[in-house]
Formats: C-alpha cells, structure tokens, sequence
C-alpha cells in the first residue's frame, strides 16, 4: 500500500483522515486532467471524435469500471452528479403520495433528507424517522420505501437490510470504494453513491444502481439528451432501456478521465486489499481509542471511527491546526475520522496521542 | 478583439465554429483547472476552507458576474448543471396535470423536449407544438406555460416574447454571452442557460433565472444540502428564499474557477463589445452567403446562421476535413455556423469560398 499512498500528494503534508467527506486526490487526476484540458483547448468540444469518443465512449468505461464495485451489470448502472442527486432521481421517480410512508433513520445525511421533504411538502406522504438500529423491525403496512444509509455517516455502523421485505434506497456514500458491496446479495432496489468520497474522484459525480425491475417501472422525472434512446424526437420519450434513463447530464470528459485514473490506481492491487487494509486500520484504531477510555460510538466494520467529546468542533479545528484534516456531524457529540488504505500506521498513532 | 482571440489556443489549428455546442477553451482554464487541482492534491478537499472558501465562496462570485449577463439581480440566479438541468427543474417545479398545455415551437432542442417529455408521461399535461415563428399568437386558455428558445438553435431566429401573457421559460442556450439579454425587458419567468457555450466555460455548469415572485411560490422537485437555509434540519425543508432554493449540486472550485477565468476574458473589453462584433461579422456573413446564392435560413440578429444543403451531415464531415469546425441539426436542411467576436473576417471568407 505503500504505492497507493505515495500516489496522493497529501499525505506529504497532512494526516488526512476526512476521505468520507471528500477523498484524497491523486496526483495523475492533476495530469490527467490537465491534458484533458489541454486537448479541449486545441481540438475543441465541438465535432464527432469529442463527442462520441471523449464524452460518450468514456460513460460507457466508467459504467465498466464501476458496476464491479457494486456487484451490479453496467446497464443498471446511472451517471450521476452525486449521492443526493441520486436519492432525488429515486424518490421522484417513484409513485409516492398520501398514505404513503417513507421509513428512514435518525442518522441520514441531508442528501438523504432534504429529497424525502422535498417529497413530503409536494406529494404529501409521511416520513417517519426511526433509530437507525431499530430501522428493520419498524416497516409498517404503509412504508412503501425505506430511505437510510448503507454505512451511516454518523458512527460507521452498517444496515441490516436483509429483514426488509419493501423496496429499498441505500446511501451509500461511505459504502462506496470504503467496503465491499453487493447489491444483489443486500437485496436493495437503488444504490446512490458519491465519486468524490472513497473513489477519489470529481466532485460533481455520482452512481445510482437501479434494480433492472424497478428500471423497466419508472419514469424519472428530469430527462435530457443522454436518457433518451431516440434523441431526434426527444417529445416521444423513447428512452433508454437501461439505468441511462436515469443519467444526469453528460460526464464532462476531463471528469471521467479522472474517475478513471483514480479506479486504476485502486485496482493497483485488487481492489479488495484496499478495503482490507482500510477496515483493519480502523478496527484497529478503534480498539485503541477504547483502551485509552474514549467512547467510541457503535459502528460495524466500516471506514469511520467516530468518538465523544465533549466539543467536537473545536477539537476538529485544533487537529487542522496540527496537520491532520477531519471533521464532526453537526448536531452530534463526536469526532470523525475516516480512514482508509491510504492512511500509515504512524499518522493514525499520532492522532491517539494528539486526542487520547 | 485580437487579444481575446489569441487567448483560445485552438485559433491557432482551426476555424473553430461550433461555440453554439461547446465554446472555445481559453489557454486560462486550462492553466487555473490545473492549480485548482494541485491544490486540491496538496491540501485537500475535506477542511473549512475548502467549503466555505474555495467551493461556497466562489458560488457567490459566479452569481454576482453571471447575474448581469441576463440583467438580473445575483439572488435570481440559481447555478444548475445545464441548460437541460434548468429547463428540467422548471418543469417539475410547476403545478402542470390534466387539463393543462405547454406551449412549444417546431424548433426545439432536446433540451427542451426531453423534459416536456416526461412531464407529459408522468404528469398528463398536454404539450403542443407549433411552428417558432407563430408561437406568440398561439397562446390560448389551457396554456399555462410557454416554453421554447429564446434564439432557435436551429435558424438563429429570435422569439419574440413581448405579446406573450401566461409564465415563458425560455432555452437561452445560444442567448447567453451571445446577444445582450435582459430577462425584466424580456418579461420571461424563467431563463435557463448554458456555461459551456458562449461562455466558454466547463460542461457541467449552467444558469437558471427564476423571477422572483415565481421564486417565492415554487418549491423545487429536487433538494440538496446548497438548497437549504437551515441543512441542520433538512426534513424540515427551510429552503433558502432565493434562487439557491433551484440550486443543482455544488459547483466543483475547479469549474467556477475556470468559468470566472473565460468570464475575465469575455469582460476585458465589455461584454457588449463581444456581442456587437459577433452580431456584425454574422451579419456579414449571412449577407455574404445569400449574395453567392446559398438560401440562408430566416435568422435574428444571432450569432447563429444556417444555410440549406442538400446533404448538411456530408458538407460538416466536408468542412471538419478542411479544419473547419461547424455542424449540422439532425432531421434539418441547414448546415449552421456559430460566430463568436473570437472569430476572424479571414476565417468566415475561407468558410464561404469552402461552401459559395
């Protein structure tokens, strides 16, 4: 792993440990992408080899590249600009109204949470918030989805989605690149996820899987260029038959250069060791924490380690202050450090002493 | 207008003619895409100043620049991905079901379209279509929205919105930084625009004008954390009372870094003095083409013109071949060139000896 590191210029500077807000960025994004640009800048957006070979030739790669990591086929795989956006391209297509009820937890994300009211005001179904432990056990007859994260933001913990028998929407924002997921064994209809957090891409790009009976059902509300199979007559709506239908806009070129070369260098060494040695990092850093009497806060076999303080903020701001980068949950009482294959042994163990 | 010129390094390779799909790409982005992103790879994208410097901060400066190009006020201005976004999150915004009609001319982009598309599919509302120049006196009582280009992206005519008394919701795709666009004279409620075009800015970015008393009534299909006053409490839905409430997402540093750089370049010598020459040298050359006896399509005073062929797909193929960059509408007679004030008299008289 020691390559891996060694590929983000970060870590020459900081202990950065906030990847579940935005991951590290490599230094072959930065070339990539200025030649990217570069290449805009002297050929051009405007002709047949940008278009079919530079936007649309690379969505179907980055479609390629990443439905492995979901344990999903490529075609039930949608482009998107972000998790939230996904959770908003799910929730407004779906045929939700009065009677309905939304089941979601009380560790959600806004991405989560602003489309479900967003929903709520305009359509008039009810959302009911529940502890995100107890989530399974609350599905009632009117609970047409639940809404809740795969790995909650919060603490780390993970969901346990197998006792839910209604459709399900996961945020899987730190599920993601951070642990290995398959949507076919979780049993989920939708799965929203970011390319910015553990994937170290772009900010402005984000999957949705779709399960392939759910895409065959829904309309989604927003349509363009890209969702439609037949874009000459755009009125008829012939749209793709494939999660395409639920693309949002066009990835821009350099964009996807980057997602692309970032999932190279986390597939250096089979992806999987990446999430190995994330997880044992941060068990590990987890039993340590404990040992020296923090309170830890429940989590599963995640990427996030949160811990109680009594001013999670400002503990936040004094360790940006020695060098090392993560972050609190408004509104909650810990300190979050997300870690991954990235991190050395030697910055986490600085960051015990700097807290413990 | 040579130094602007000289700024866009494809000049050097080709007669590039196609701004009204993607802009040219000034040398500038190219260099300020390429610091964003090594900043971004030394000190990361996960502490405060990153969120409330280089990503918020820089929304705010995008509003103020962009806000005066359609003459309006910053807090009018929402920051979506695209033209397509805009016109999308209008759509769904508006209370439209059975019983009621879009309005639409025979001149429309996907864009357009593809959204009143599925909001006839999944709403019921009726869109008819009539043709561009005729849309004004077509308005009858079921209308409750008009929506089509401001400048039709195929002939480069211009809508005149003036007789129109029910909500318009213009495609100011081939508008903005093309003509002089003032969304209060116009009397348009919304305004939905590209950043890539005209502007020479990245694909991914677009602007939405919403006035302000449609700001006030409407609440948005689609919600995030940037659309929210109060994201501590988003089921709550306090949503911010300007146009952020329509906001898409967060716009990447490295996008609106790029955006502001082509903005600078566009302003140096005042933005009109772009539309002004722009206008002149289409002017000309629609003048130039109908003098050799090429049937110019009816046109505004755009920086759009189009011309009849018999084969317009085979005279772009043609064209590309000579380093001449421009493009045909599938399923129309015209081959179209876009021409900017970055555009030369000898590069337009190479064109016209090319196809005259």
């Amino acid at each position: 792993m020691d390559e891996l590191r060694a590929a983000f210029p970060i870590f020459e500077r900081l202990a950065y440990l906030n990847a579940g807000t935005s991951g590290p960025v490599p230094r072959a994004a930065v070339e990539v992408v200025s030649r990217e640009l570069a290449t805009d800048a002297d050929v051009g957006r405007g002709d047949k080899a940008y278009f079919e070979g530079r936007v649309i030739g690379r969505l179907d790669a980055l479609r390629e590249r990443v439905a492995p990591l979901l344990g999903c086929a490529p075609g039930e795989l949608a482009l998107t600009d972000s998790t939230t956006g996904g959770v908003n391209t799910v929730v407004s297509a779906l045929d939700l109204g009065p009677g309905d009820e939304v089941l979601t937890s009380d560790e959600e994300h806004p991405g989560v949470l602003a489309p479900l009211g967003v929903g709520r005001a305009r359509r008039g179904f009810a959302v009911r918030t529940v502890p995100f432990g107890e989530l399974p056990g609350e599905v009632g007859p009117r609970t047409k989805l639940v809404a809740a994260s795969h790995v909650s933001w919060v603490t780390g913990r993970i969901l346990d989605v197998a006792p839910i028998d209604v459709p399900v929407l996961l945020d899987g924002a730190q599920g993601i690149g951070a642990i290995d997921v398959d949507v076919g064994s979780l049993g989920c209809d939708f799965y929203a996820a970011s390319g910015q957090k553990w994937l170290c891409g772009p900010l402005g790009l984000g999957y949705l899987y779709v399960r392939p009976d759910q895409i065959a059902e829904l309309t989604p509300s927003h349509a363009g260029y890209g969702t439609l199979a037949d874009p000459e007559d755009p009125l008829a709506l012939n749209m793709h038959e494939d999660a395409r239908r639920f693309d949002t806009g066009l990835v821009p070129p350099h964009h996807a250069a980057w997602a692309l070369a970032a999932l190279d260098l986390l597939a250096a060494d089979g992806i999987e060791s990446v999430y190995e040695r994330a997880a044992s990092l941060a068990d590990g850093f987890a039993g340590a924490l404990a040992e020296r009497g923090l309170e830890v806060a429940p989590r599963g076999r995640s990427t996030l380690v949160a811990w109680r303080s009594p001013d999670p903020e400002a503990d936040v701001a004094t360790l940006r202050e020695q060098d090392v980068v993560l972050r609190y949950i408004p509104g909650r009482p810990y300190v979050r450090a997300s870690i991954g294959a990235w991190n050395s042994e030697e910055e986490l163990e600085r960051l015990l002493s700097l807290v413990a």
